[in-house]
């Protein structure tokens, strides 16, 4: 176990496809280390230390920042392939030869292309808030987006509240709490996404929405376990789209919670790292 | 704890409604005891050990054959309201103040009455391999349903390794296990549904499934916390109504387990109980 955790842990630097990698290393050495993958506009601060953290007791948990991203050099490409050929050449880098693969939002797609390009990378698949090639409004993104993202907000972070909870009081309230909770962190904190880097990730997004025809084929190749989770109203990838990816995965489990959102993770934090733990150490 | 469980557990009669209910009791008493409502054509003995045996070491476990079922006298009401009103008596008549109440397939349909006919009597509900009123194709039963139902058996247990499993090898072989755990009662066992009660079933089943207007807003006054359970592949009650299920109620959960049936319950029984145990337990 590594004494640091999440407020903690240094942010550490490799290289690999001619781009210097950053990212946070710590919990629990020995096992199958869990690969986090993040959201829109996400640094490796964006993540809830109470998620991280909790897992963190039970196995080895890595956060970090793909290419272009926040404290990582080189540029964001404008495909997810591209983005899970980086994430691979981090992940080999640092000599693993297996991980669990995290993946919320935009980095859900980025954890299906890693696992589409080096299936024998991964072992389980975690698919939170996100969604398949072609998925529901995932080519235009959706108005309820689109108003959330576009709106100003005299707190930056109450984005974040809107992104990722539902309006109701119990929602508002657990939102609350996790943007506390991501502001913990008081030292080496993340740079915030360029807005180039934003850009690219909503070009990537539009490719990889386009209307295809046997667009969820793909998803019959994963023969990994795949757990799927998502909040009961994501209005940002939106809710079916999950149903969608459990229904043609071979080998997937889905859970939604209740009046929720995007960020169904940071509003049960407990209960979603149960959830998972149970899924990777499942053995029925 | 009672000392049998359920090869052993007596069957014993309360008079509710000029009934004579039969059912078994067992497990840890004490707390809010689990009542269980069978699925079409079922009796107690159709429920698995492996799931009644795994709650039963943390709480009570109920299983009774509702009015016209197998054991008990009376008659099936051709409506769910009906049947709910009933299981709602025969609670009652033993004196339960408060139950957590699982429904499997029609069972989910009386559990759904009995919480909207007695909300408080009703802490918990779990609703697995069910559907709302009006469900996608729950007015004229699936095709599959049909032809599962219609097919002879060499072996009649055989019925159920097609209703609730998956054509796959993993499947089939979890169901040949079921097939001979809730066999392995050899006393008292239940006699078989009689053709007048299953015809009465049929016949409420397709008054619960006619198509009318505004037909799941009546799962917004379920306030009771919820989850909802199936497999992905359920072909008797589809399982896009769990979907269904889930988006209308207020405070529910989903879960659907990969390659299963209508009996993903007795596909995975270590995980289902450990879900619906953290489910009953939470706090969060």
């Amino acid at each position: 176990m590594t004494s640091h955790m999440h407020q903690a842990a240094p942010t550490q630097f490799v290289e690999a496809s001619s781009i210097r990698f950053a990212y946070r290393r710590f919990g629990k050495a020995g096992g199958v280390p869990l690969v986090f993958n993040m959201h829109f506009m996400g640094t490796m601060d964006h993540w809830d230390p109470a998620v991280t953290d909790a897992f963190a007791k039970d196995r080895e948990v890595i956060l970090f920042d793909n290419a272009g991203v926040s404290s990582s050099s080189g540029e964001v490409p404008e495909t997810f392939a591209q983005m899970g050929a980086n994430a691979m050449a981090f992940i080999k880098a640092l000599g693993l030869k297996q991980i669990d693969a995290l993946g919320f939002s935009i980095g859900g797609l980025v954890a299906q292309e890693i696992t589409l390009q080096a299936p024998d990378l991964v072992r389980r698949l975690i698919l939170v808030g996100t969604g398949p090639r072609s998925g529901e409004s995932m080519d235009t993104g959706t108005p309820e987006g689109k108003e959330i993202f576009g709106a100003t907000y005299a707190n930056p972070d109450d984005l974040w509240l809107r992104v990722h909870f539902t309006p109701s009081d119990a929602s508002q309230a657990a939102g609350r709490e996790f943007v506390k909770r991501f502001r913990l962190r008081s030292t080496n904190r993340d740079p915030e996404v360029s807005q180039a880097a934003a850009l690219a990730q909503r070009a990537a997004i539009g490719r990889w929405g386009a209307k295809r025809d046997h667009a969820w084929d793909y998803l019959k190749t994963i023969k990994q376990p795949v757990l799927v989770v998502n909040g009961s109203n994501d209005v940002i990838i939106y809710t079916i789209n999950s149903y969608i990816l459990q229904q043609n995965l071979p080998n997937a489990q889905l859970i939604i919670y209740p009046d929720s959102a995007h960020g169904s993770l940071f509003q049960y934090p407990q209960l979603f790292v149960r959830h998972v733990s149970m899924f990777l150490d499942q053995d029925q």
